[in-house]
């Protein structure tokens, strides 16, 4: 994409001309929003640190302690998620009107940002003083703000009419389409308009305002599936035409954002780690010459564990997002209810510093150890689940979602599945064992984790071994009814080909 | 680009058919290097988190703690972003011969990305330990494993030759591409195993070993160039074509990848800041009871100057992506020395979470104020002024690497010239006043990289106000020259017609 930028602005450009804008030159967005989708993956996900650091007293019991310590932090932290995939949702729907970009546009973006990054702030306010409106309020002024900006967005767009959509830019009533995103983008800062008064004197009706700005996207599908089914198909045309601003489930939503906040999201996870190790784990010099008589090795090797810890764990993110990479790779169109899956996988994915955490913090350490392995082999099963979810959507509709490769009878289908399969089934069996074998512990888990990538390789060549065997019981049978059914055999012509 | 993916692997394809691997179906390589450019930003950039933490005790004087606690940090920062970048650019060398991708090649290629990113420990251990050969050791062993896999890499790619760059595939001597880039990707290793050798017996050997591996390439760069000079250019026919795999100073740089390297760091320095007002600056609940009687706005009024800073330090940071997004924009090709020129910039961009936490702790403290400060304006000063050369470097050769309009004589040359000097001009200017200026406090300073972003706006004002005053002075200059020398007003076409 970005390949064609150059020539997206100035006289050369080839295909329609771009107007050159009244303030400075228009460019393409696409820049802009990859380094937009980098920040708010980076912000939803590194709020997953304060969790992770939360200090665990070695003899305190850990069935205990998350419950007492943790759960604040983790509602922090998937509060920030939740919000933080909220806001880049309706960052994708207002560049999707929005085309083209120029420098006011990229300073006002910008700005946006520097609020959304501020949100993580407040929840963190919200979180330890529930009871005092100033965390409502400092979270619904800022939510007001960011509203407010992307009303001034829309509305310099459609004073600069070439930067639009083309087919908004096309259409005859560009003010109806004016009037229907400004109304859908200043419904979430009137809310919090009304959350920030409520919260002066009843707070908890703040929080139910404030669920409702998250959930509303959702609700109004909701109503509207809801008078569909009562009054029956209106063919509205303008509301057809719509359909890109509201948010049904099944509207596409940009693959190459998903991607990019999806990227965004792996990488952090898979640095994160080293930077615990680097702070963590670096012996003081001091200690090394008391403690071991300058002996570094020795040293080194009581932090063992957190080595092969960071491997496993580092591991793990990778093959996720390898699996993610490969089911994306044959996903032609992402619908907004496989986005959504997808967020509740990069949910989960956010939780693995703390699956690292905990399994390194609690080797050899008995009573809590199998704890740590549990609550690990739950966040990747959830993980990976959602990953196969997404999968499984997408083989509902296949001939629009899925590249005839990976559809069913596709060459790749197989793989594909066994592929998507394999993460839910190794935490699933890790968890089982944790429960069978008291034996188990957590240096057994790490290593079951780093020999995970050549069972992917041994899948493969399961998967082909197998299907050798299926393509030679067919081509047997072929040749017995070769006469009777011709036509059968034709139907499944990649698979007997491969 | 990924637009592209779907059609570059399966039958359906238009253009040239692509090979169906032995293992695996082939794929563009376009996101795994994405993730790749991700991973290798972040892990450059989060170095400077142990930095920025460094505890320094407010009665402590500020200019002596720099240099006994923070040097050796600051060294393992910059450490580490030197070999990042380094192991960077051989990662777009690498994947410049290889174009297509299978599954293979994206496992090998994470397990790369797993050991760069240990690589940051073992230069703690260095640094903490410096007469200890086990750091070298480990070091050593990483690099070494490292340079195996890439070998293995392109020992796999030239076993399967429809993955490889379409140059290399058509040509008839494949043999000696694969043993001429083997020779350079093993270089290092076999270096690092020197140094591991000597580290057991004269370390300071292994350290000038360990500087060759990292300057090699401006050192063979800078033989080839002495061998120019004096045996005169040898047309060498074979050397010409490997142009792509050795390191001419100013041969092409993806573009897309220099970019999506500078927004991972921008991206990370930008979040980094929240995470550290969020694990410092939410007040514990019982200070708040017992110190300021319930009242939450007393206690986070407290932190007034953190908010301020961290606003501060957002603005300079989206500013400065900015200012990077405009250049890179007008930029058409991309030389080495533009990406080693990029690099120094983003290795100072890095280091603006140390500006912030700097100048948030010693907001106030008036003897270690205005050093903080003029920490900050060196950082920004030095990020910008290497934008600046960017800048500088792309004039010299403007047919080739700029876009017309950006040229000199061009119609944003003016105000992209504008832009860039902006940023070294104010870090410069509040450099100085905090020297002549006894009053100037990190308050003030904050307030003026808020302003900086109306700079911008009212800099196109001023030079589109220039620029009039330049045509109309023209224009009159015209009337009275029209008949005298015609073709000296249409030189400059662009400025006359704005």
């Amino acid at each position: 994409m970005s390949a064609l930028r150059p020539q997206a602005e100035g006289e050369a450009a080839p295909g329609p001309p771009r107007h050159s804008g009244e303030l400075g030159s228009t460019q393409a967005s696409t820049r802009l929003l990859a380094y937009s989708d980098a920040l708010l993956s980076i912000i939803a996900t590194v709020m997953i640190l304060p969790v992770a650091h939360t200090k665990i007293h070695p003899d305190q019991k850990l069935g205990e302690s998350i419950q007492q310590l943790l759960l604040m932090k983790i509602a922090v932290y998937l509060m920030t998620f939740l919000i933080v995939t909220v806001a880049w949702a309706a960052h994708i729907r207002l560049f999707q009107v929005i085309e083209l970009i120029d420098d006011v546009l990229a300073l006002l973006n910008l700005a946006c940002m520097m609020l959304i990054t501020f949100l993580p702030y407040t929840f963190s306010l919200m979180a330890s003083f529930p009871g005092v409106p100033f965390g409502i309020f400092m979270f619904s002024t800022c939510a007001i703000v960011i509203g407010l900006i992307q009303a001034v967005i829309v509305a310099y767009g459609f004073y600069h009419p070439y930067l639009l959509n083309h087919q908004i830019q096309m259409s005859e009533n560009q003010a109806f389409y004016k009037h229907h995103i400004l109304q859908i983008i200043l419904r979430g800062p009137v809310l919090c308009f009304l959350a920030a008064v409520f919260s002066f004197f009843f707070i908890p009706m703040s929080y139910v305002l404030l669920g409702l700005v998250i959930f509303l996207p959702h609700i109004t599908r909701l109503i509207i599936w809801c008078k569909n089914k009562t009054g029956g198909p209106e063919e509205e045309e303008e509301r057809h035409r719509l359909e890109a601003f509201t948010f049904y489930l099944n509207e596409p939503l940009s693959k190459e954002r998903v991607e990019a906040f999806s990227d965004g999201v792996y990488a952090i996870v898979a640095t994160l780690l080293i930077l615990d190790i680097c702070e963590d784990n670096v012996p003081d010099s001091k200690e090394v010459k008391d403690r071991f008589h300058d002996r570094l090795i020795e040293a080194l090797s009581e932090y063992g564990p957190n080595f092969l810890a960071y491997f496993a764990s580092f591991v793990t993110t990778g093959l996720l997002w390898f699996v993610h990479h490969s089911l994306f790779l044959y996903i032609t169109k992402t619908t907004r209810f496989m986005g959504l899956l997808n967020t509740f996988s990069l949910a989960f994915i956010g939780g693995l510093p703390l699956g690292y955490q905990l399994t390194s913090e609690f080797a050899e350490k008995s009573h809590n150890e199998i704890e740590a392995i549990q609550v690990s082999c739950v966040i990747t099963f959830f993980a990976s689940i959602f990953q196969f979810a997404i999968w499984i959507t997408a083989l509902f509709h296949e001939r629009e979602t899925l590249h005839p490769l990976a559809r069913y009878g596709g060459k790749e289908h197989a793989f594909m599945f066994a592929k998507l399969a394999l993460y839910p089934c190794v935490s699933l069996g890790a968890f089982f064992l944790t429960c069978l074998l008291s034996k188990f512990s957590t240096a057994i888990f790490h290593i079951m984790q780093i020999v995970v990538p050549f069972a992917f390789l041994a899948l493969r060549i399961l998967v082909r071994i197998s299907l050798a065997i299926m393509k030679s019981v067919l081509s047997l049978s072929r040749r017995k009814n070769v006469v009777l059914d011709e036509e059968e055999t034709c139907l499944s012509p990649a698979e007997t080909l491969s």
